[in-house]
């Protein structure tokens, strides 16, 4: 009888081998003792507590091509690894994700293990209360253009952004060049816009300033911008490596929300036969590295994720856990205000509602364009359809007609 | 005319698109400055400089289903980026990555920018003069287990891999949990085995210690290491993320060669229809980044790779470059002595033969294994054949009796 809780569980799509148990067995040794039938006993015994065990071996049908496949859990003692994603990764998809066609479709670890890894420091309950936010999705606006745009001009956009009634908007993560407007002057003028406005309306609006620099100084840079206002930090999570999200939030002094960028994740969830699944890559792995909100391909737009796996990568972020906060799933790329009532059916109202060209294409602009979103979003928490809060808002109107909705 | 100097070009392979023209288009615009066509003149002039531009779109035979696809050049303008690996992903491949059948298949950088990547600090020729091997193959060796072992029993393994007359003894990758045998006491163990060596007999010995611990302190990691006699370090470049590479590569305090190992590279490269080439992946990304050897899978093992890729992945860490220094491949996972004069034939003699099973499972053991190979590779240098060199090699001649040869 395997203790689970002293194991971290792998399941793996595997397709092609001949034997699937032999081939499962390999993994579970090779991957941790590297060789066990030869050892001595006495060996063995020293080695038992290190040794991978094959937890079960599932065929599933043959593909249509006629080419077998299974599903293979293996357990990793935890005691192999450190607690950190570079461990993990390396343990359970090191050497094996160059070992023909083998996907990594989850992994299980036990609370022990997780509760040494940081999760989200605010997660979806402190995210609501930063903003005074609740029952409702939040709605978040990104910056049409960034790279070239000097801080005059990136104001201007800022402004028309925050006055349509955005909970936040987000730097565009392509903008690592930023010497017309660098990151520390367009926090230290967007906070100030933030203030005023809340000042005015009450409403209270985060920026996410995009985190770029050698991953050595991201720690201290986070916490300069934080020093100089900034209260959301947006990180490329996957092109600086898991890691450094994790040493982000595990430190004190970074008082603020982290946004996880998927950017580079389809060159690890996108093939059905290889890398690993989005919703461990994207849902997982994201937040128990402390991701406090995740953005990555909605169901429904160009940039598409199957509506399953969407759905899937939402659950992880969410589910309660023992250890870690819930983070903000945020299904982005295409979404319109249209969009919003199929948003809130499938992923309820703990959800970013995250728009670029759905709120900046409105015909009167982007201050239109959000509050057309803040309309679509209160008329789907309240149960009315958008046409009917349509008339009320000429700006949801103008949006309906633009692009229609999935109503 | 567009001056290649100026631009960052992709290579993208994309299946199943109606209009590859207008898909290209619609990544030079959509990844650089976002938006175009509706952009008031005078902002088109602001703006030009930092626009992307389709340099080619190639369309290919469809495949074996019908499916279009097609080979897209795009270019990125330098000045988008910041000169680091993560600018460069999130820029070529962030977004893009998880919009369909896409997979990058190169990338070309000017001069200009690569000056601004480490490149390795030795290289071939680095490392050549450091061990004094002129000529020929540099061999390596694998422990065979390193989780939860002990310092005497790696002790007593580290002896028999040098006495065999390796060049190299590196770490498994896996090797995160070393209660029993810290890192800093194996370098200052296993630096002394090589100096008695080396009073002995001459030849130099390199032990790549595995470097491992939040990526934040892995470069101070490094120098403690390197101060206790490390005399290189082991990286797992990509769980970690390939910047830890390019700032090791860039730290004048750590003056040692680095090793790139491949774990989780095939979550990327392994689908032949997403994420980046293995060519791209590990020949010029690890090169850009800063790693003097970067091993990888061989054509010939049980873990293989396409030989075409394995070949372009070496002529990528090899090929002349006015900026970088040349980086040894290492073919690995199943390779025997009977393979090596294969590999020398197939790559040459800027190579790292590395070995594991082939050294460990010598019917005498890890001394004779690596004996066996020394002999193999004086002999696949001097052009005599295995068969004749195992006349005046008892070790070989068991070696190629158990495994065979390729000759």
């Amino acid at each position: 009888m395997v203790a689970h809780q002293d194991y971290i569980i792998a399941t793996y799509l595997i397709h092609g081998k001949n034997d699937f148990h032999k081939k499962a067995n390999s993994i579970a040794v090779g991957l941790t003792v590297g060789t066990w039938t030869e050892l001595p006993e006495t060996k063995k015994k020293q080695m038992a507590a290190h040794l991978g065990k094959v937890i079960e071996v599932a065929e599933l049908e043959p593909t249509a091509d006629g080419e077998p496949r299974a599903l293979c859990k293996i357990g990793y003692p935890v005691r192999n690894l450190t607690p950190d994603l570079p461990a993990l990764l390396t343990t359970v998809f090191g050497k094996l994700s160059m070992d023909g066609k083998i996907r990594c479709m989850d992994i299980e670890a036990p609370d022990s293990f997780l509760a040494q890894l940081p999760g989200p420091k605010f997660g979806v309950e402190g995210i609501r209360q930063q903003l005074g936010v609740a029952g409702r999705p939040l709605l978040m606006s990104i910056f049409k253009q960034c790279i070239g745009m000097n801080l005059a001009e990136l104001e201007e956009a800022y402004r028309h952004q925050v006055d349509g009634g955005v909970d936040l908007v987000k730097d565009d993560e392509i903008f690592f060049r930023d010497d017309y407007a660098p990151a520390v002057e367009r926090v230290r003028l967007f906070n100030r816009i933030n203030r005023e406005k809340e000042g005015r309306t009450g409403q209270k609006t985060l920026y996410a300033v995009n985190l770029t620099g050698p991953v050595t100084q991201l720690v201290d840079k986070a916490k300069r911008l934080v020093e100089q206002g900034a209260d959301c930090l947006l990180v490329n999570a996957l092109p600086y490596g898991l890691d450094i999200l994790h040493r982000l939030a595990g430190d004190p002094d970074i008082r603020v929300p982290l946004m996880a960028h998927p950017a580079f994740s389809g060159a690890i969830y996108a093939s059905p036969e290889y890398g690993l699944s989005s919703p461990l890559l994207l849902g997982k792995l994201m937040r128990w590295a402390g991701a406090d909100m995740v953005l990555y391909p909605s169901p429904y737009g160009s940039v598409a994720m199957p509506q399953a796996d969407a759905l899937k990568v939402a659950e992880y972020l969410r589910e309660p856990s023992p250890v870690h906060r819930r983070s903000f799933p945020g299904p982005s790329a295409g979404i319109h205000p249209g969009l919003v009532p199929a948003l809130v059916r499938d992923f309820g109202t703990d959800l970013l509602v995250n728009a670029g060209g759905g709120i900046h294409g409105h015909p009167q602009g982007s201050t239109a364009g959000g509050k057309a979103f803040v309309d679509a979003i209160r008329a789907a928490v309240e149960g009315r359809s958008l046409q009917e809060a349509a008339q009320d808002s000429p700006e949801l109107k103008l949006a309906l007609e633009k692009w229609g909705s999935l109503e």
